[in-house]
């Protein structure tokens, strides 16, 4: 995730790479160096990078003042990534995680900008119960979740809320991180099962769903979701098979084509970078969204859908596909930090 | 599917291979020619059967006599098999197939032997209503639903009868045929399509699990089912989710361990050859069943079910797998014939 | 390949795609229709194309004079092909043609553009012996040997002739189109064999390196080349491992690390669209270069170089990887059509 | 490997495990659980191993007196892997080892039973010279060279020594271990790179095909070797891409083959279980040996060759495919202590 976001951060209108933060073996290294032979972008290393000098991503001391953000996208325990985002947010930095560790806290928003932003409108609150002045902390969510919950939300919006989703995911092995899937599961092979995988499919929806109370954001649990989580070998591309029931009137499926097609949000509306055009593309090809031939849609930030038919058990049944480490990932994260400059939170004192 | 029936009859105790027909282009030739370059099978080719000269499947006439019943799995239209199945049996031979065709016949029999067993004697009202003095058909269903019915109907035979469905699938090249699938669908990508097949998924099972009433099986409805059917790069073994709700009482997660556990029917009381000792085996690891480790089990004819837990929309989640050219075809169908022998419809005149 | 062909074309500063032509049953469909559900590029059909009426190839008449010259990808008979590229270039159009049928014809130049752009003057022999004013035939080579032939001719024009190789290939599924390998062939396993690739692997570069004599290009034979072709699971990307001997003095690791770094030639002089500012890159990293991650080099127009070591029979040993659907063929046959049009061949009467 | 060997050796005739041990993380629990979730070969684990309480490998006292002989299959540093295979030996321990770390010491035999069985006769010298009494180490080589070294045996036994090859192997990704590839560089990829492999190939011949003198084996390098190794995404099953040349006569095609058909040796004629009827089986097939259809001949010790044809720089190609986890490891190591045990040197005092 660290090597995709230097990639989608190439030559970026707002934003500049100015200094890379990796565990203490890499530290004093250039970037270059640090990635040795595990490069695996097809691309190159951005010129602008590739001599930057790794440090201690531990010392957030160190960078206190000579950036306006981070990133932050860490494999490490729970508890150390709390009082890491703590830390950096301390000493003043706006921190755009993509990790998991404060996704279910209160005043942290978890944001899909096309679904939420209106949520960053907690962060005043999170600095001022915290002491914080100028840092925050903005998550986002599970990458599972980007291929089908921006299209319920797009129904929602319109008019017609879902109540009810069962859900399996057909899920790439880069979601797990370079070393994260042997091949010896995935020649000939599926397995069924990813870890904390389901609970973050089911649970992660309602908070994005949910509104702002007082200091806190109160999920909306309207909706009950069971997830089925699998592992493919897919390099990039998380598929999800839906079967969804209304908790009102039920639209008919032109209405929800028509509602797809042209579905856009606030982050079209401010032209941010890294939006789409088209937040949603359904295709009408039988056997499409397909991951290989679908997910680099929109540059990676489109959800694909296709199969809208309906559901011999509830309403409708559909497949969602999101480029899991462009926008269930990198790109999902720098098009928080992207809403976030433009509405000020990078920048403020 | 033909190549997996030749290993599997291989030294079995009830049949011998005497006869090998196939399309016109293969007439006249040894099987072993007729196959060349295509024999994948990670065995020989029996040596009862390499030098068996093919002949035309069209012509049934020459058939006649030669064999006690034929097996039939053919690559061809709808129609051409119904005539060409209806010859065969017209001709005096019983037809044990795996071609779609005759599914939803009212009353030619759709066996899984451990569920419906008791259909078979469909047969003298088949045989009596065309005239039919010593042939008939019979069907296995689509390897599909192997990977599920088997558990859901042991739920049911226990008094917890299943209303309720909803199912994806992950399912192996090896049920489309050696050139179903081109390798450039199954190179890092997965198709979310199938077709006809989830079409099959639902509504097959309700025949099934239906009862004879007069001349005809009468098809079981209750269950609603909803099936999302995918194609992934697996070599064999079909992977079932499921999330499913009971009709009525619903059963502890450990009933269900124990009913699974505990199944047996008549193919295992009468210990067929190709019956497995445990038709459903349940394993305890959080990521299993898997195609590759577990599609043998049983000698390919045992479903492999794990991960059963709650659902948080219905009542329980599981996932099932089973082998689909051995349990979902040939194996099948060397069951079913094994049952029908047994039963004594294959020889009584 | 015509799929590429198409996509490589959209936006081209020199050529515009004004006509589509297939077989007889995609004739009179709309290019989207006729392509259906197996357009599988990863961006969209060009808007220009997608409503092109497509016609039937056989019909070269109704080309004349529409189009200045045509690119010819077909899976047709070798007879057919030679005769359909006569009659193209009879009817006063130059064939861009990527397939095998003359690519032995002696006064038919196989280019590539890097290594053998000056065998394009043969053109006027080949129009005056067969009477064409207009119409000529010039064609590609075969995708396997663009993975190492760039980089020993580089070595050979800088004085280093090489006179011995050993070559293995690990080639990409789609250099055999769509339907060509069957998934049962390339889930856990390889093949080790595709027709007439070896042949055409060892024969080619001694014509491609050959030089004009009187009205026919002389192959140079003193390059022995034998080749193992073995298919593997990679969409795109054919690799070459290569062990090569000297014809005289051998040049030290250095010094041939030095001639690839600066090698271009005259398509990068020209400043041709298509062709890569680098021909030939050298990675340092001990395990590449690898298909997924190295063959988007040059937008697929580079050969990506590796792993240069002394070898322990002959001198030395690389891998070499290119692009079997760009270099290899589309991008390839547009680089071709590049140099024909700027040296004026394609627009002079 | 281990779990190979424990699947292998049920129901041994010769052999019974009677002890397991592993990492201290390991230690005390039973083999059951310390496999956990990783049991990863298509059966279940032996009853008569599931139970066993798994020691602490470093712990060689323990096992004094308590077994024959063990198999060494150990992911160690080469430091830790010899000394702790001596002290195994020390305390008197026939030590049957896949491990690289002694393969090159002189003393101990590194055994391919069809080729060097008489190198066991080193034995005695290696016990001497280090005052073991009962204990002694004998290696098997590395799982690369198996899938050519014994055809090449076997034209060298029958007169026809061969004096030059270039090798590139294919190879599963099994041999690296359970974590050893990540499948991010196995989906839509290879590796043209495998750490050590190359020498390993290109040099362990010689002394498989040396002769004992005095207290050494004293490699014969007569044949020059080049050796190209690349990773693919197949479980089991390295193939290996040949070119060979003869040292003297040249033998004709039908001459190879004959040898090939016939070849048996030592094993084959003391009937060791494992040993297969043919060592080497040829396929006239143009598109074999592969490795998920081959792997498995003789139950997996059978070295399966094919496309025997002229090379057009040497005299002769072939490829030839082995079950690197079977033949290449945990077979290999079995046949080891099978000819070893015949021999008598697992139980002389």
């Amino acid at each position: 995730v660290g090597q995709m976001y230097v990639k989608l951060l190439s030559n970026h209108p707002f934003f500049d790479v100015t200094h890379v933060a990796a565990s203490p073996q890499s530290a004093g290294k250039s970037y270059k160096e640090a990635v040795g032979a595990r490069w695996f972008m097809n691309t190159e290393i951005p010129a602008s990078v590739r001599d930057l000098v790794v440090s201690d991503a531990n010392d957030f001391q160190s960078v206190a003042g000579k950036c306006d953000f981070v990133f932050s996208a860490l494999d490490l325990d729970k508890n150390l990534i709390l009082s890491l985002e703590d830390n950096y947010a301390r000493v003043g930095l706006a921190v755009v995680s993509n990790n998991s560790a404060h996704r279910q806290t209160p005043d942290v928003p978890m944001l899909i900008p096309e679904i939420n932003h209106a949520h960053t409108a907690i962060i005043p609150q999170q600095r001022a119960s915290r002491g914080w002045k100028r840092g925050f902390i903005a998550v986002k969510p599970n990458c599972s979740l980007q291929s089908y919950l921006t299209p319920v939300y797009a129904l929602q919006a319109a008019g017609f809320p879902v109540s009810t989703m069962i859900i399996t995911t057909l899920q790439a092995v880069s979601g797990a991180g370079y070393n994260g899937v042997p091949s010896m599961d995935m020649v000939d092979n599926t397995v069924p099962f990813i870890g904390g995988e389901e609970e973050k499919t089911e649970e992660e929806p309602h908070k994005i769903l949910g509104r702002i109370e007082g200091d806190r954001i109160v999920a909306d649990t309207a909706i009950r979701i069971s997830a089925h989580c699998n592992r493919v070998p897919v390099v990039d591309g998380h598929t999800a098979c839906v079967s969804m029931g209304f908790a009102g009137q039920k639209p008919s499926r032109d209405e929800i084509l028509r509602i797809w097609k042209s579905f856009t949000s606030l982050p079209q509306q401010m032209k941010l970078p890294l939006a789409p055009a088209q937040p949603i593309l359904y295709r009408d090809e039988e056997n499409r969204p397909q991951p290989r031939k679908d997910r680099d849609a929109g540059k990676g930030m489109t959800v694909v859908v296709g199969r809208l038919r309906e559901c011999k058990v509830f309403d409708f049944r559909f497949v969602g596909l999101s480029h899991n480490t462009v926008r269930g990932a990198a790109g999902g994260g720098i098009l928080n930090a992207e809403l976030l400059y433009k509405q000020g939170y990078l920048t403020q004192a």
